[in-house]
């Protein structure tokens, strides 16, 4: 059984919300290819939301998703945040920045009632979320204009958590995904599995279709996943370098340049470990640092070093989120990669 | 292509060899089975070498392999060794230990001349190395008694040093895969990829035939590493439990138990990082010590807490070596699980 069905799409394929590199290009083409379009919400405005939707509802009139995070806000602890400061210092000198000066970061505010209001007037068919599920409250809202609730889970216990909590499908995300972990059950990375090990178990112990995504880079790799008994995909790292994503240009260049093949699980740029290309500040400061305040605090003391390094055409600085297996990223339209990657599914 | 050819097996499957939990019997099951039995030879005495070839020539005609360890013997430093004994200070308290008793460690040599003197008698068909290849001229005296050469690769760099260095297939191995990281052109554990990435960027990048390692746990995963364009598999985990191999009870038992899913990779025991299953050490002390000496000297030390555990039926202070993938084991003859295995390889 695969997901076609349930999502009312053509191939069992979704594209994965990348907040920062994609916005509803992409998802517009992607659903006009037959696949699951995808918007990633988390770093939107109320404002941004509106007018992303209404341009994707202009350029399809297929299914789409849209994505949210929906973690719990942390308390802001300056201690914390004089201690992250000061560990950026050097950078901060050779940059030219002073630290005085810089902005609150982006936001990222979890799903809430205000986006619910947008959401009941748009009507998407499909509404994804990583960190775990918000509140039964707001997830019923979502449930009652009529969406079907996707999530991801890293371990089997949160894939058994999600069903139980109202999840209609379970994204298991292996450990070669790119961009961040939904892990929400545990912080213990030891407990992260690689999608051959993940995804047969989770799907073993719950009754909800479960879809694939990690490490996943071709048709030969979705045709692995749907071996595993996988009921569809889910792949981002793919389509990086289409032409309708938003990919920056040291992002991309990254991506096609042989760093591309060495990712690691960082929290510096966030607060929580995401995959991305090794760059300059992992390897100086280690890609996990116990200095990097709780997502998504993280990111504003280091934006501006990004900001700063990126105007010199430097990605040494940012997050270059990326999974294990880049093999697949071309340059092309998101409709040829998509018919490309379908043929992953003939046997299926 | 698959590898029967190259190794004159019926099933592209080999049984992968693990040092501690199998000898003799083992191989010769699963060689008369159609796969390609292994015989874990890096702890072995000369004499039971001889002893243990002696018992496979017997019990089958058919081709197998030995494996050795290649791995540079590191000096002992009394200083590390002197830590390393006071970090464990508590539990040789708690379980009634005389460090002062402790004896030398369990003899991990890197393959050399006398084995290859041994090897030179019998001849076997195929032999693999786990962290790289022997030296030029030991690899030559293998290849010239007719061997094939198999060895692991865990990053793309290693597949083609190995390549390049003689091997005739190389076995990528996946995070997924339990027991000792194979290792050898890099310490950083970042680099270590999942089976879904790591395996189809090695087959794009050398000639030889890749063998898919880690998260395989049945057909269905055979399946999968095939459509990914794996030459065969290499399944350890999945034989743990046959009736023909010696692992110990207490490591059965936790293998049939909850705890068996989580897995860890730990250099506790070994000096190495290798994948077990999470015991009270591991998490009292972190699977990954800065105060475990080089491999394989971690052991001496933590041998005998091992051993007075396991007299107590506790496998706390074992190395309970398993992939991350528990869900294939079952406790049946290795002839059955080879068999339902081959199911795998049906469309192949």
């Amino acid at each position: 059984m695969n997901i076609c069905n349930l999502l009312d799409i053509q191939l069992p394929l979704i594209q994965a919300p990348m907040a920062g590199v994609q916005g509803s290009a992409l998802a517009i083409a992607v659903s006009n290819a037959g696949g699951l379009g995808s918007l990633p919400c988390a770093m939107l405005t109320a404002e941004t939301l509106r007018s992303e939707l209404d341009a994707i509802r202009a350029g399809t009139t297929k299914p789409f998703n849209v994505n949210f995070f929906c973690h719990t806000a942390p308390a802001i602890c300056s201690t914390t945040e004089m201690a992250w400061r000061e560990t950026l210092r050097p950078y901060y000198k050779e940059l030219g920045i002073d630290p005085q000066t810089i902005a609150a970061g982006t936001e990222r505010t979890p799903f809430n009632g205000r986006v619910a209001d947008i959401l009941e007037v748009f009507r998407p068919s499909v509404v994804s979320f990583h960190f775990g599920l918000p509140t039964p409250e707001l997830l019923k809202r979502v449930k009652d204009f009529g969406a079907k609730v996707l999530s991801s889970a890293t371990t089997v216990e949160e894939a058994v958590w999600l069903e139980i909590h109202g999840a209609d499908a379970i994204i298991a995300q292996g450990l070669e995904a790119g961009g961040h972990r939904g892990m929400f059950l545990t912080d213990d990375l030891t407990t992260q599995m690689g999608t051959f090990a993940l995804l047969p178990q989770i799907i073993s112990r719950v009754q909800v279709p479960v879809i694939a995504a990690g490490g996943i880079a071709d048709a030969r790799g979705i045709s692995a996943a749907m071996a595993l008994g996988a009921s569809g995909v889910q792949m981002g790292t793919a389509y990086l370098l289409a032409h309708e994503a938003t990919t920056s240009s040291v992002h991309r260049q990254a991506l096609k340049s042989s760093s591309a093949t060495h990712t690691a699980l960082t929290n510096l740029f966030s607060g929580r470990p995401a995959r991305g290309i090794v760059n300059r500040v992992m390897q100086e400061l280690g890609p996990m640092s116990v200095k990097a305040p709780a997502f998504p605090l993280a990111s504003t003391a280091i934006a501006p070093l990004r900001a700063k390094a990126e105007a010199a055409a430097s990605g040494e600085f940012s997050p270059l989120w990326a999974g294990q297996n880049t093999s697949g990223c071309v340059e092309a339209s998101a409709a040829e990669i998509t018919r490309a990657l379908s043929q992953g599914f003939k046997a299926y």
